[in-house]
């Protein structure tokens, strides 16, 4: 037999961008995202994983205007989302094929048909450049509500790739036990968990350790990989949420509002996370890790007890309308518009 | 990358045509279109919306005589009726072409095999002369099943034209709930409402009412554009069908029976509407006013619920039979006649 | 035969309370609320329809300050929320019993199990003083969703009332096409489409004229009586919203913001309906009317094509998790070796 | 109306007991329990919670021993086990009585009918001295295998107490997802996670920072209070099984093997909490503070999508066999000849 | 606390016996039975049992004759069986009493209103000379169906008595699988296994093994102890069936014809059994002793898996007719005659 | 008519190997099992059964080590374990199918979702080559635990086969009464219990008799033929669980720890067991000598009671979770309104 291109349970390394993008600028931030792509397959990894929506940038204002004020800020994020069959997108598989390189990239998503909806997407990008996966988050969180539609549950699903099974789900589907469980069903061994930083979420919540902790919880509970990227907020985006709002700067500046790192199948940080500050982490993982705490909990085996719980997750693609558009052979499936 | 021909959220001009045909002349209902045409775009529209089977003319004797007095105008109707493949469809198209304009126009569409058979069919002609569409009304309304057999589901479709995607339907269809979703749910920003002045209807019946009550819902449901395009009622037209019914003259000159204007996302009529008299009324659209109403309600995206509203629209077309010419290879579907 | 207590097709005189509640103080407001059901049986009134939400008021913070500022409020908005099995919600059944009226009001609803989850909720109280349904708005608009959850599909309902077979809607939900046509299905002829005064919405929305047109628009397609009722603002939530923001004082006084009346089947108002000012709309309607339009469109009927449109609603009641408690019965369904 | 027992969303001081049993000897241990509810419940507690199997010890055999080995002190384990009906835990409930104080605490349980078969079951003693609950252990984890037969679902429920919503689950069983959310769907506000302390897990497992995880996890995700109770190892226990083997004297002493505290809704630790050593946690819980957190996420409310995501969760009760005793009415469930 | 009566796991002396009734003399025979009783409780025996239908005789004719033939010896059959309330098992009863001894023992019992129907009946005395129990054998085998009806399964059950929790089933019934397994699911740990020798069974069925493979199968697979209890042929059976029939005299003397013994939980023979010859066979029981062997396989708890098998038994009493003799209040059941 | 390829109840030769694995190593074990299916096959075996887990050997060191000490053992096991679509079950299959013989084998086999998960899995292979049946072990036994997850009901199941229908159970599940139970309802008439040699039990164990009491007592309850295959212990497996534990080699060389054979319908051993030893047991066994004893005693027949015993299989296949994936056929269970 020839040697199969990815072994058993392979070693890889992988790097976390925690960066912000050029704001509502898709075209501007899709080259940096290129760029950085560029410089950890130069250092070695096989999987980056960007922030959630950095393409091109996240609806800040929803947090710190009413819902009246922002609209106009909806306008400019409706005219910057991308389409996934779009040339932005195209651009981003290029690199990852180019660097031979698994990408998890978060993006603003324009539905093809409704006009005036977005979605909050993660694009899971093969190492041979393909669209292998795309995430619309489920539920936006609390004032993001304002902004993005939510998925249907088509996405929930788990990609094979050269650094192992792969699962994403962007910021606070990471506090979703089911849709984790559900990732954690299908093998998943990598999870890339990405976020926004969030200085300006109420004071009793720290955004780096609320990343932190979801991020341990997976890794801990499925014995698996976990990667957060998180986004930083530049002071390009500090000055127009703040442009009339002077307050909106010190809000903006919050300490611990980000969190990239790598975390073990025991629940442990790997080497250093980054806080806050630009750049990208990286750590070596061996997916031969995975075995042996499985020996303690096996959740998704020997550990649970599936004669009491039964999870059934709905993956229909759900779409406002189906059309039939040809003579039925009898069993044969509808199409969508 | 190159300029695309058409912008994402195009602004553009459009007409509304509020006209009597020459009553059952097919060839001279065309001229007076290609007139109109050439007028509206002269004007600078980029789409003319007609009435409701403009060529060649309405069925009133249904609502005015009994169905047996009525079926000596039924040959003549059928005579005047045309083929969307004959001459008179063809010079439409030439006059959309030569003014690079994207035309909707009801015509009287004679059935290919089944002679006797007649549709309200609504034609799509784009600004490149081409035969988009071909729309035949789903289920004429009360005593026009005296004249009309229904379509089928097949042209339950929005085209793209320079002026944005378009759908239409004729008359009462725009009364059907489902009918309008099924439009909107393909992404349809510019809807073409065609009708015929109705002063025959019962006198609970405000025919302008009616026609403004329809447009105004489905721009605001949608956060689309509406057209609405009406027929008048000729002097030609009281004088053939009072002829022998002098108490026909009355009926058939009750005013408020026709309406023809443009409606925003919003639900507003913008400018004046035209009511009874022939004219063409034109409006600006931009289609970039239909994002922020989304963030109302976008009940084709966000804001609706398709875990729990499931719509199938079935466009099969539909045919008296089907022939098998071909030695059928597995799985390929039958040709309609 | 004796004289059956509910005719085929009856004639009643139905009622639409435009009221503001004693704000965030559910007890007092059930009190007004009895005294409105009393004061408007007491005119002969068989129906009483409430405003959406009007057990103990709208959470108009969430359109005039950001989320972090309202989350203060959402916490007074919680303890003020009712249970459907709770004492308020009883001395509103006792009130329609004394009064032999059925009655349609809003309520925040605390869900039973989840601490912090409030839904919109429409009560259908029966004129014996049963709780006949219990709707859970589906989707909230826009800053609504900072506030309430969604519903499932299991209220998607008509009952059978001494007024006629009555269905409900909340506020924006009568934007939605399929959810309208989905109660026309199961035979609506009386519909309550409840609101909320909104003077804080966009400049380009205006609220009152935005109830109409729904509610003619869901008269005129389904050829029913739609009886708005919409909630006043009043002085007292002025003054709580205004505080430390002067500038919310001119936006909550802002005229044209809300609107109650009752729609006959042809989309016109029945005499006067109510703008902004607090009061009761009486109009006396006949179910007969129904019957003739009908022979123009019927879209629940033959004018029609169920060939074509299929809709399909999910009534599936959907909970976090659903527990098997008893032992199954042996020999149901095994298979045979 | 009069006022009720519980409040709403209460207020309490909660107590968990880290401490060792009296190894092995059931009589003596219930007495230091007895004591301790006491000591709790002199200072305020209106909750204690215990250790797993804290009546009487945990089979550390299983790990420093082969299977054979062990059995002898499997015999020992087995005579030591109660039963839910006998003299040891009535003694239990009556401390509860005295002291007005729900008691979460972990025993032996004999199974009453099989002969060898021993249950890790915690006990859910209500304020009046009454057993409101007893849950099994699912699954025991790795060497546990080794000692206890895993419990059914009939367990898997919150129970209504003065300090609130409560529920619990032993040891390695707060890793199991499922399980977890299975309880908070029940709207648990109070989770009692016990353990024992596990100096002899592999060395890459630091017990103490594994319960912490689970523990902060669950607060976390469920927006509740999280109370962790794990037993100490004694010099007696230490003694019991070095003897012959001193190499195990060094194992059972390795710091870092006991966690106990309270968890606050946000997943931060209340005070301090106690590392390996005896003593009691206390906290004062606030009800009250789980609703702002679930603005954010409620992942059994809004921002769960139980339309993609069904859990069932089947709680039927097993047994070897199901007796049939009584002359069955027509139409009960069981199958009759 | 004071000291229970019987231990949680005793010790006892238990014995079986291997005799010949006095042939249809059911009063000698109890006679014969009282004296063993006094002899084996003489030796410390706690519990003796008995042979199938000791009390008195076993139909051999239907094996040696046709039915036609033996339908003389039913007649003398049905006049020798005995009621259950009748003197023959008050005897018995008081001997067990008067040696405080458990008595397991065949009889022939008479139906007490199908005059003509015998069963095949085990009766469980306690040691206070109550009858504990009384179970018709289900099915009899072969040619026994020629004298013996069926009982119903309202006896499927286990006794709690000095020497442990008892069941007991009658010869061929201890090949049934599930008869056996419902007697384990209630915790039995003494099983009564009593048998008849049967020399006339077919050539190749060695009735001695038969008996051993059955006692061995059943300790080993409940980890139980077993008791064979078998009765012999005298001659005064072989001198009945061989008159005016020579040749049964062989059939009726063939060797390794009865097996009797006492088989301990790892499904090995305590001491020696005894074949054939009448005698008491003793041995001491440690019921301490079925604890470890359940550490391997423990088929009523946690070696099987209720989840996939279940077992209902139906205990119901059965009877020719059911009579309702008062009003019924709802639910209550019925009376059986 | 032409011979058909199977009779009604045929004879055949079938062989029992009794042999140890090349441990752990599963490419050289699959050559071995090839070879020995070769020769049994050539000296006329239709059916070879082999061991449990004999590809590739068995977890001894859960019983000679503690588990810490047997994680780095486990490591190795799962790394040796296989997929049942793997490329050493097809090498088996294609043996099968090369000498036309039936063959089952137990292998360690790796979960295709769980990494870290292993089933003892029994794998039925057919005469021509395909995979009929994959059994993985419900519950492993005592210190088994320690490696294997259990199996679901879904492999409850018997085969046709050419040597007749066919089922099989692993090592202690030949213990589980229900288990047993439920092959013989489905027809079962060749049992292949397959075992691995246990020294290292607790010295009250003789393994040797415990498969023997085992397989007697199936084929006598069941009137079956039973084949039981035992693995040996080889120079090897003690060398390896011998290094620096000197004491092993001792346990691991105790005698009567195997047992091979073939037993008849009566519970007689045919021929000569193999104890211990390597080799392959051969017998010719007649499935028409099934029928006789039968009538003495059919459990899964007239000599049970159904009206009694009700026994419920559930076979439902479980998975961690299952996802729908299709859009669901519309139409199919609507309520009507």
């Amino acid at each position: 037999m020839s040697e199969p291109s990815t072994p058993f349970l392979p070693k890889s390394r992988v790097a976390a961008v925690q960066a912000a993008p050029v704001f509502l600028d898709p075209a501007a931030t899709v080259d940096k995202a290129c760029s950085l792509i560029a410089e950890a397959a130069g250092r070695g990894a096989r999987l980056v994983a960007f922030p959630e929506v950095f393409v091109a940038g996240y609806p800040y204002w929803n947090w710190l205007m009413t819902p009246i004020e922002g609209a106009e800020w909806h306008q400019r994020l409706y005219r910057s989302a991308v389409l996934a069959e779009g040339p932005e997108v195209a651009a981003l598989c290029a690199a990852a094929r180019d660097h031979d390189c698994t990408v998890v990239i978060g993006v603003n998503e324009r539905d093809p048909f409704s006009v005036g909806t977005i979605y909050n997407t993660n694009l899971v990008i093969g190492a041979d450049g393909s669209l292998l996966g795309r995430h619309r988050k489920l539920v936006p969180t609390w004032a993001e509500k304002l902004s993005w539609a939510g998925g249907d549950g088509s996405s929930i699903r788990v990609y094979e790739t050269p650094v192992g099974r792969l699962g994403t789900l962007a910021c606070g589907e990471n506090t979703n036990t089911l849709a984790r469980f559900a990732l954690l069903s299908q093998g998943e061994l990598v999870h890339v968990a990405n976020y926004i930083a969030l200085p300006v979420a109420p004071a009793s919540y720290d955004m780096a350790e609320a990343i932190r902790i979801r991020a341990i919880a997976h890794s801990f509970e499925g014995k698996i990989f976990t990667i957060t990227a998180c986004s930083a907020v530049s002071e390009e985006i500090i000055a127009a949420m703040s442009e009339g709002r002077p307050g909106n700067r010190e809000l903006l500046s919050r300490p611990n509002s980000a969190f990239s790192g790598i975390i073990d199948p025991h629940g442990q940080v790997m080497g250093e996370a980054l806080i806050d500050d630009e750049g990208i982490v990286y750590a070596d993982i061996d997916l031969g890790e995975c075995v042996r705490p499985k020996l303690m909990h096996d959740i998704i085996g020997g550990y649970n007890r599936f004669d009491i719980f039964n999870l059934t997750v709905d993956r229909t693609p759900r779409a406002s309308a189906y059309f039939i558009d040809e003579v039925q052979s009898p069993g044969s499936s509808e199409e969508a518009p």
